[in-house]
């Protein structure tokens, strides 16, 4: 039997005393100058447009940010568009990463939002965190611990991804309140049942005790639904939520009706969120949330030392959060 | 000035007589077993996997489709998640797809379904239809004419895809309806404008007049007004919205509300939408959709003649949707 993402997460969180996920979001015009430099002088491989080398540039910084943090986070969550935009060395160099991370204890979390139907969906769930089918049966593919993915589909283009968390003990984490000023556009929509959407909504016996709710509140009770088969002995599901940290006031509401669900909490740092913000999210044994900074944490020194400044900054998170965050109960 | 997308879209359609865009989404199980056979038996590179000649596979497989239906189609869609879930060799598949596509005069929709917010969400639109920032200023992406975007993070979100769609001549096609029968759970929802939304949603002077409405058409009013300053000398904007031809009752009242939008029309063949279907889509030139069909010509022929077999496939449908949908006003 494969083991369960949430009880993994949850002893990671325990043995670390930290809920500490570091976002690796690679720029190049925030990385390090002297590093950045020696990759632009660099003999260039293929068109030599720079790709390879900036696949390579974000490699080594990954590998430096990877091995610092370690001790002091629980996770690391790649975030997939840095990659990709350099195509094939992106994503060659987002691979080594997930490997790296994982060879040094991380939980690794592919930031991807996917989101797709059928087929789609399947062959995203199998690139990130299930197996891809090669000539002669399954194949490696990522092999991340966790996805971040888009809800918007419904329950059957959410179900490839559920499946290969049971199959592979992996985890999702769907896109419940996202942490941009913008999101209230879409997401805090208030709604009533649809006429077709039958059992498909959580409705008036949801989570949150019948209409008119939130938009985003029906997608949590449908994340809660998702997660339901997936409870580990940690009492937590391996079909987790993101929030917006950025929104401390529905944390409250969101941790009451959703006890199993972990949050995946990115806006600290920053995007402003504090310690004491993400407070709600977390339960008196000091889990059900992992807290994200990326530019505050990678992006902590821009010298030679950038490596231990984020080491530094990490730590300094991690502290903060676990003593404001634990024996909540 | 750059081109616009809706007028190169508009210009090809009416030069080909086609409203056809080929969904080209490679799966192993699927394709010609003696095209399969020949990578598989074939020296294996890297780990030995067989990703790398799965690539491959799919690059001859696609450049056979791609170069069999280019006098029949309008546009070529590719599945991204097909793709990826080979890592950098698929990734290198699909780039090299997307060129060969342009270069035999179809338009090139990446449907990666990408959405994000910040930075992220402009280096997805960087990868796909914009320039990733390189070591001495922008190098080339995936350049593709356009891309499927997820709308759930809101105006701010998408800003990043509208500024590219404006420098580069580009498109997006925004997720409104999709075709899966799951979709109503969350896109049919009945909404109200939500307390925070502000000016964001088009709420009671939107397209569709008043509330309550689907959260759909929310969508698709905000669709509508992302491409308001997009709009070409066709009368059509670069912003388009995917709508599945699996609900032809939606398609009228959102092509009434929506007068500039290109659709983009998924469900054609294998999902069971015919010609008939998408006719409320279409104006009175043979303008205003793209239909896609992907498994019904890309896999219309399993033998050696798999290109042909796709080819008369393809025609088949040009003459279908032509005939159906010229002179609709």
């Amino acid at each position: 039997m494969p083991d369960n993402f949430a009880d993994k997460l949850a002893a990671t969180i325990i043995a670390r005393q930290s809920q500490v996920c570091v976002g690796l979001d690679p720029r190049l015009d925030r990385m390090p100058p002297s590093l950045v430099e020696r990759y632009r002088e660099a003999p260039r491989k293929g068109c030599g447009c720079g790709r390879h080398e900036i696949g390579a540039c974000f490699e080594e910084f990954g590998v430096a940010i990877i091995d610092a943090v370690a001790p002091h986070a629980v996770a690391i969550k790649l975030q997939l568009a840095c990659f990709e935009q350099y195509g094939p060395p992106g994503i060659k160099a987002f691979k080594h990463l997930c490997k790296r991370a994982a060879k040094a204890g991380l939980i690794v979390i592919a930031d991807a939002k996917r989101g797709d139907i059928g087929i789609s969906a399947a062959a995203y769930s199998a690139a990130f965190i299930g197996r891809p089918q090669g000539f002669d049966g399954e194949i490696d593919g990522f092999n991340a611990d966790a996805l971040t993915v888009n809800p918007l589909f419904g329950s059957d283009g959410m179900q490839p991804f559920i499946d290969d968390c049971q199959k592979y003990g992996a985890g999702i984490f769907v896109l419940v309140k996202t942490s941009n000023p913008g999101s209230a556009a879409l997401q805090d929509l208030i709604v009533m049942a649809g006429p077709d959407s039958g059992g498909e909504t959580a409705g008036a016996s949801g989570a949150f005790g019948g209409n008119p709710s939130k938009y985003y509140e029906k997608v949590a009770s449908l994340a809660d639904k998702w997660g339901a088969g997936l409870i580990g002995e940690s009492g937590y599901s391996s079909v987790g939520a993101v929030i917006g940290a950025t929104h401390p006031e529905t944390l409250a509401t969101l941790r009451q009706a959703l006890p199993h669900t972990p949050f995946l909490l990115p806006g600290y740092g920053a995007q402003g969120a504090g310690a004491a913000d993400v407070a709600p999210a977390i339960d008196s044994s000091g889990l059900g949330a992992l807290v994200t900074a990326s530019r505050s944490i990678i992006y902590a020194g821009a010298g030679e030392d950038f490596a231990g400044r984020a080491a530094e900054a990490a730590e300094r998170m991690r502290v903060e959060l676990w003593q404001a965050n634990r024996g909540n109960g």
